[in-house]
């Protein structure tokens, strides 16, 4: 064939696509976040799950990285099980053994290689609902159905997970995002923690601990799952960490802790999927966080940061909606969780316009409900809607703007007689 | 269950393991390359697929992690596709549309992409005979089977392969390392690659090419695909490049060119394996490869020290082993591929002894044929075997040192009579 048909051929034939790529597009993404404001009107952002740009070290980060050239060692391949001095630091700081630690892609890389580990598709993982939606999509679009559980004030019901459990369902895994969970902020207490490793353990499920946020806790650092099984030899637990909340998730660094002898097979696989963790960010992420103080200063600033933040969105919040708003008290983390009336509800092209006027966007909260749709129902005794809102990326000031035109809306929007 | 009880159960289970999990480890891995010498003689690395640590602009990269460092862009989640000013540098300088480039964690992570997007477990994956096993390994570990075909001096033996097409072989994709491939070092020729483009695009078979060689040619750059199929709209090829291989494989970044409608998708759904390749690199990388002059003088100067590299390693060794050793001239890239007598054996005990006696250490080539096992039959009359040498990661002076010990080596395995 000569060049010419051989052009006009390359365009014929579309190439056969895999059964996995046309599941992966299948599931859904998360959508929304971006704000529409009329003109001259200052968007304000309470939709991004992003730090605040002010908390963010990017001098000492660019320092660290030029700190990390000096060393022949970070230009190099990267073990599979990530940098040994990275791996210990991740240790110490989590009080698990170092041979538990695997360094991921990011807390989605950590889920990712959990889900290979764990999952087949068809099989059915049971999670708190409502959740992230993202990790649910990557489940979905590798075959794997999710089911949701009620999550209690302590966090995900347990007992509701030991029924299912002790009548027969099988699950490939347990997920949940034990602390400041989102959507919702809700914390695991010490109680679920320990009853939920008990139940899987006893079913032989694993249970996938998705835990970005923990690190950003306001007054009181939440419990930890027993300690005999982090990170310990048969235990059914995986837990998965950031760095991304509080250094940047820019960096794609996370990491994932489970039984080292799982840990050891699941690195052993990660070679053919990502070929490691960049040698470099793992470099500088050690000359940053050897020094303990420092990354014990950085933290406590961000949680005094967040939890103002948290503390000023909420009072707004409540001030400018009296009565017409229920928000969940934000314990750490990014997101304030609320229960609006449901003549508030984000998700109508009502509200949603007057929010774009406004130039404010919470997230409709029914995007977080694993099988669509909302389960609570009452709030001032009308129907009731949820919203998400990050407290972490606008500053101060645009929060409480932003809640005040929240009320704005509200006040033109309310039906009469209410 | 009390805590105590809780706490013994947890070791009593061990997790059901995904079958994934199962097969990927049911794959085998590149292994070798550790230098064992005698005490007291210097190891000579010639297996490690390295870069030459001399000249890795180090200090530059550190002062462009620096510079990244100064816009808050490179703290926050890269977009699915790679930043735009990176894609587009890539475009330029492979010369194809901005929208068909993916950024990818190296090159292995463009071939997992590719891999789950074109095949399914079950799939049988056709590439040249012998191969770089590690991505053999990626895909057996998915299920995948690959089946090998000849390598001519023109590269993948592409009569071979339209006459199994013929014959009715369904393969999910074509795989190949068509520039100094890794381990022969041999060039696809034009001719070949324009043949190889028209036949998979008549069967509607994608076609890999993996080339993070391609940009350390010595005298020659290779022959491109045919321009029309380069990241273009229907076209079967997806090529797979890197920075690994002359910026360093520390920084974990490479990327994939494709059909503009399948890189869309592979963007989509990679956001489910890896969240995207670290954003701080990727404007490390920007602000270093803007400067054209810069990128290219580094480019001319590594070809000049690796085309050093690979003719002192060739003439020493032909010096040492003369008659006794068949090399396939370096064109480009970090390997020499040599044929040597079965007395030679690389694989064989006596041999490996001997070789770590002296400290140097080859790979045997068994390990790179598909199949396993040697197709090659005849030098010096008696029974062949292979070895890669790489000529990029040791000194000059070690690889003539090498040469020697291996031509010591020689001497005292010599058959009597030959």
């Amino acid at each position: 064939m000569s060049a010419v048909s051989a052009a006009s051929a390359v365009t014929s034939v579309r190439i056969r696509r895999s059964r996995i790529l046309d599941v992966m597009h299948s599931g859904e993404s998360l959508r929304g976040g971006a704000v529409h404001a009329r003109a001259g009107v200052r968007p304000v952002d309470v939709a991004a799950g992003l730090p605040d740009d002010d908390v963010l070290p990017y001098a000492r980060i660019g320092a660290a990285f030029a700190d990390a050239l000096r060393s022949h060692e970070s230009l190099t391949y990267p073990s599979p099980y990530g940098l040994r001095p990275l791996r210990e630091i991740i240790a110490r700081r989590r009080g698990v053994p170092v041979e538990s630690v695997i360094v991921t892609n990011g807390a989605m890389g950590g889920i990712f290689l959990s889900m290979m580990a764990v999952a087949d598709p068809g099989d059915v993982v049971l999670a708190e609902d409502p959740s992230f939606p993202q990790w649910a999509g990557t489940f979905r679009r590798f075959g794997v159905h999710v089911e949701g559980v009620g999550l209690t004030d302590e966090g995900i019901d347990v007992d509701e997970v030991e029924r299912r459990l002790a009548a027969g369902r099988r699950y490939a895994a347990i997920y949940t995002i034990p602390d400041f969970q989102n959507p919702t902020g809700r914390v695991s207490s010490g109680r679920v923690k320990r009853r939920l490793v008990e139940v899987a353990d006893r079913y032989g499920v694993p249970v996938i601990a998705d835990n970005p946020y923990r690190e950003l806790w306001f007054s009181r650092e939440p419990a930890e799952f027993p300690q005999e099984a982090r990170g310990a030899s048969g235990s059914p637990l995986l837990e998965i960490g950031s760095f991304s909340k509080w250094l940047g998730p820019g960096l794609r660094v996370g990491w994932l802790i489970a039984d080292p002898a799982l840990a050891s097979r699941i690195a052993e696989y990660r070679l053919a999927v990502d070929g490691g963790v960049s040698a470099v960010t793992q470099a500088a992420l050690v000359s940053m966080l050897s020094d303990e103080r420092w990354t014990d200063d950085l933290l406590a600033h961000e949680r005094r940061v967040y939890a103002g933040k948290a503390m000023a969105l909420m009072g707004a919040l409540e001030d400018r909606l009296d009565g017409d708003i229920d928000v969940v008290r934000p314990q750490g983390g990014y997101f304030l969780w609320a229960r609006l009336p449901r003549w508030l509800r984000v998700e109508d092209d009502a509200v949603a316009r007057e929010l774009a006027v406004e130039g404010v966007n919470p997230l409709g909260g029914e995007a977080f409900f694993l099988a669509g749709g909302v389960r609570g129902r009452s709030c001032s005794g009308v129907h009731a809607a949820y919203a998400r809102f990050s407290f972490a990326h606008a500053s101060r000031d645009d929060l409480v703007e932003g809640a005040a035109r929240l009320g704005s809306v509200a006040r033109r929007l309310r039906p009469a007689g209410i």
